[in-house]
């Protein structure tokens, strides 16, 4: 009888491998690794730091190193591919799916890109150029050409006589399609009609006809969203003439899905791209600079805006006590609705109907939590310093700038996404360079005319 | 010939439906709603604001809300459900499945509650109160217990002429379940293996007997991982003792992936739980209010710590233009690290055996960073102010709040994690806490120390 899945498995299985090879117990390694499926090999490499990974890698059995390689995250396969040599990199993705060889191709450097395909054969190598010709991130990049295709005019019998003569269907085959004599696509047929249907039912009366089909040149986002909303196993590809050319399967679509929603976090938090947990320190190091890099800019732009005050400042020190809170609290709520609309816009819930009611909807958000944080702050200040203009000028200066992060917050990403400019990516800083910048000039500014 | 997907389709049917229900043409937006699928309808209420949103539910033909309501985002079926009548809320309910339909009973307040269970029939009170019995975001109440089953002992032929009998299997079915008499699991019948084998093999000989199980109480995201390592598409769910309950399906594991995804993405941003684009103002305000309040809370204190340094200030009125460029740099670089770790920790790659290389690594990085932020911004300061000891000043700062970044950053979400608290909820907050105090003190302090 089966056993029910084991919750800690791969866990002991990578303490296991971690011990046996830091006490250089190779062969007992090699052993575990036997054992162990693809898919778990692969977490096993993601969830090691770079040495222990490269070690790994070279006592996982060549034969399967295809299978890993497929598993893996598309930033730790580049760190194991690039030290590979062409013929190995040839040799495993020999058996890869078109999708994943194109994206392993792709991400190769340009002399290492001619060397492995000069190593493959013919077959592979006409696999590869068709595999490349398609754009990255559309559909075609997606897609598998391991199509089962069937005529219209045949009974459910002779399909099935066929199916048994094929001995196997490729993986994650949930329908066969309907294709005309020009290759043309007509619809679907699924297995578990197969399964249901009288023998001698004809397929063109049973075939599913409302199946949609993907166009080649669709974005991945949106094939995923399809995908999604439809609740799909699979779906055909074809071109702008209706031919077939191959299917996308949910496996690689799950990949997109988790990709875009991690894409938005890693970047509202200035990591494009940081996909190796486990990247050696100064590759890290170098990735993350460029924001910081911005970051300091902006920071030195709003203590340049501040300067201007350092007057008042010298007169009443205790404003640079509180000079913090006002660009703080702006900084959070500006990037709660620039979370918000970013992750609208990725979804496909936000557009051009509605992007005037969700511009008015946070303006009247930071409309009202400028009121009640203003009332807040600006009793708490006055209470502290027994002066009621303080209170008001923090509790004005609050006001103003938590209507202007709801603003920014909802126009940003809307003004980015136009210029064609990833919101998820440049949002953030814009986004506290005006709330910093705003918040300076409210809360100095006001106490300049107010109380000097 | 069926047409390829029109990749604007739904943005145009949301135009039409919107302008139609402005200009109250009613019967229209109801014509064009029974033409529309319900995952399209579900994505036009989706993105919808409230009011529309009413209005166009209460257009939707009766019999189709149910399909509609399973398709909806949790939070956004929760503002249709809330305004429903219970039997209404019974009726819509009848055709869900077991999943759907626990969680929409989950979420509905106790009195309202009652009365839908008491306005139902009994088959599907069963139905409910089985649903509800599992634990919430466990396999349990993630699985149908729509799956078909075999017994070992069969020949295909068999298999083929029950199924042709039944005449139609649930949707997203790639695979029968085989099981003896105690209903018990014993392996997996793939749809496939069914269609290209011959039809006088014995089950027993042709199922998959490697086919692993879950356990019904395990947590939805390890279910979830699980199905995206191993490519499944549904997977069979058994209690303790092995006998068969149900399936879990790939459509629902879709949902918890991008469900999880966002958590992150929203938690980290203080917008927990806020689904919903689209809720009423009042609604969002409060909803965010909690982190906007505990936020200012942080920067009370952080004003605390820099109101020692009042006379520092009051003397050296620059060092308070200057002061926000320190506690800025260590809040991004900080969460550039808890952005990674908490997707470490989400993702199963940071655990046990591997904290430690991420702490080390974290703080390298925080070290080399420091050194080299520490250097950029200490000469910019001197040279601004021509002064050595006041950019030899921020530099220091600059670096033990770039090191205190990466410690906090990597520790911080490790300890919450162990206190069973979500890292992504509580993460930030602490974080910029301690990038705000390390900052000021290490900045103001060292300024008193030796400008004064």
């Amino acid at each position: 009888m089966p056993e029910a899945y084991e919750q800690d498995y791969p866990l002991q299985q990578l303490q296991e491998v971690t011990e046996a090879l830091n006490s250089g117990q190779f062969v007992h390694v090699r052993r575990l690794l036997a054992k162990t499926a693809p898919c778990d090999t692969a977490l096993l490499l993601e969830s090691s730091p770079h040495k222990t990974r490269s070690k790994l890698w070279a006592l996982v059995d060549p034969d399967v190193q295809g299978d890993v390689l497929e598993e893996l995250s598309e930033d730790v396969r580049l760190s194991i591919i690039s030290r590979m040599e062409p013929e190995h990199i040839a040799a495993a993705t020999e058996d890869m799916d078109d999708d994943d060889l194109g994206e392993v191709l792709r991400s190769l450097p340009e002399p290492v890109y001619k060397d492995v395909i000069e190593a493959m054969d013919i077959q592979d190598r006409d696999r590869a150029t068709t595999a490349l010709s398609y754009q990255e991130r559309s559909a075609g990049a997606l897609m598998n050409t391991d199509t089962v295709t069937i005529r219209p005019d045949v009974s459910v019998d002779v399909v099935l006589r066929y199916l048994r003569l094929k001995g196997e269907l490729p993986e994650g085959t949930d329908e066969l399609y309907v294709v005309d004599k020009n290759n043309c696509f007509l619809g679907s047929m699924p297995l578990s009609s197969l399964l249901t249907t009288m023998p001698d039912a004809i397929v063109r009366d049973i075939m599913d006809e409302e199946c949609e089909s993907i166009p080649i040149t669709m974005d991945e986002s949106e094939v995923a969203q399809l995908f999604e909303r439809h609740n799909w196993i699979s779906a055909p590809v074809v071109d702008d003439q209706a031919h077939l050319l191959g299917r996308i399967t949910i496996d690689d679509i799950v990949d997109v899905i988790r990709e875009d929603a991690e894409h938005s976090l890693l970047s509202l938090a200035g990591l494009d791209d940081e996909e190796d947990t486990f990247a050696p320190v100064f590759k890290s190091t170098q990735r993350r600079s460029v924001w910081l890099g911005v970051n300091l800019l902006t920071a030195m732009l709003a203590a340049f805006v501040a300067s201007f005050f350092e007057t008042t400042l010298g007169i009443l020190p205790f404003l640079a006590v509180l000079n913090g809170i006002v660009p703080s609290m702006g900084g959070v709520a500006g990037s709660q609705t620039l979370t918000l609309v970013i992750r609208g816009l990725a979804l496909g819930h936000i557009n051009a109907t509605n992007q005037k009611f969700i511009l008015t909807k946070e303006l009247a958000i930071g409309a009202l939590n400028g009121v009640l944080w203003a009332l807040l702050i600006g009793s708490a200040i006055a209470l502290w310093k027994w002066d009621l203009t303080i209170g008001l000028v923090i509790a004005f200066a609050m006001f103003m700038n938590l209507l202007a992060a709801g603003i920014a917050g909802a126009v940003i990403p809307l003004i980015l996404k136009r210029m064609n400019i990833d919101p998820a990516l440049a949002g953030n800083v814009v986004l506290t360079t005006v709330t910093d910048i705003v918040g300076i000039f409210a809360f100095l500014g006001t106490a300049t005319w107010f109380l000097i």
